[in-house]
């Protein structure tokens, strides 16, 4: 089902190169579920504070989870208006000029207040769809949380209502009297790739690595824009 | 010559994983030497903002930089109590229990005042910093910025006085009664790697790949924690 464009709101308007922006739900969330890891900004004290987490999307909503004592997700359970954001680094783009030189990537910002997940079933989905972001599948194979360990865990979710994404592909974007410079310029698409799986040393040698594992799906994409 | 630690102030102490921060300089450095994009945290509006985006150490500063309209840069030559984090991605680490599972990284968290950077000399040594913290050398064979393009340009510096790294690394760390499940666990390294160079359309067939393209510093070094 095609979901609705996010509204084009004051803070979600991309202001430098607005060609690169985006407000497609369909951008927004494949860029987010190619993603690992995002950063959320919040007010801490007076100061601002940037966190890096993992995360799922599932629908509308990104979970984000931690211990219960977690400092970001108490801010994010209180209702501030914080800022989650989510970039792919997809290649460096080297111009003839210092000046046009650039980075290719896929980001997504979004704005809002988080709301605490409390009631046990809806953690479980929460945290199952993380371990599943992280390697679709696993949560099958994995040992669930009991009680004691949902009961450690905080969760919370962010709804996507507010935001957009910003996309940069393609080469060099030169003034056209450096054009004909005998400088080598153009692009070095960069991935995020997957290394052999290591197992555990403590791990019987006849466990067999699951295909969830194997058919990794690193790269997930960064340099697709280059590729396709 | 050794940098002195950063102090360990209240902000930037790491309070969750206590084991996994540090203050140490030739840390902090060296993630942000490898990172590419840092995100950079800050009021706006009474909302959060975080804004993914290029920069480059030299000594104890980051110089970011941009469109001299920029909004963020404009914030943070205001003297605004900002955050700048640079996270990089290691791999996944698979547990045999879902509650477990976790990613290995290297981030690093700052937090001051930045000061813009209007002196022209300084403005362009920081954007040779941000140049060859691309593609190292870089600089020296690209077309220098012209007055107009100096111009055009706003750079801020941002001490690195307040804040901490923050590290994990190796396989999962389970609950004792668990090492015995028939789950297969263990780590799936990750890292930016570089492809191969996509000349511009535009260049000439016989200007040669530079040794600072072709010889890139990718993979920079996520994984690395997995491979020593």
């Amino acid at each position: 089902m095609a979901r609705r464009a996010l509204p084009d709101s004051a803070r979600s308007t991309v202001h430098r190169k607005k060609e690169r922006g985006s407000h497609d739900r369909a951008v927004i969330d494949a860029i987010l579920d190619e993603g690992v890891v995002c950063h959320v900004g919040f007010p801490d004290a007076g100061s601002t504070m940037v966190v890096p987490t993992t995360y799922a999307r599932v629908g509308d909503q990104l979970y984000l989870h931690g211990a219960a004592a977690n400092r970001m997700l108490r801010v994010l359970a209180s209702g501030a208006e914080v800022c989650v954001a989510v970039t792919l680094l997809d290649g460096l783009v080297l111009a003839r000029s210092a000046f046009h030189h650039a980075v290719n990537y896929r980001s997504v910002v979004l704005f809002g207040q988080g709301r605490p997940v409390t009631d046990p079933a809806g953690k479980r989905r929460a945290l199952t769809a993380i371990v599943d972001h992280l390697a679709p599948g696993r949560s099958a194979d994995a040992r669930p949380p009991t009680d004691a360990e949902l009961r450690a865990t905080a969760v919370v979710s962010f709804p996507i209502v507010d935001g957009s994404a910003k996309i940069r592909s393609g080469g060099p974007v030169e003034e056209p009297e450096d054009l004909g410079l005998r400088i080598w310029a153009g692009q070095l698409p960069l991935e995020l790739a997957s290394g052999a799986p290591v197992a555990d040393a403590a791990l019987a040698a006849d466990v067999a690595v699951p295909p969830h594992v194997k058919g990794s799906p690193f790269p997930r994409g960064c340099g697709r824009a280059v590729r396709r």
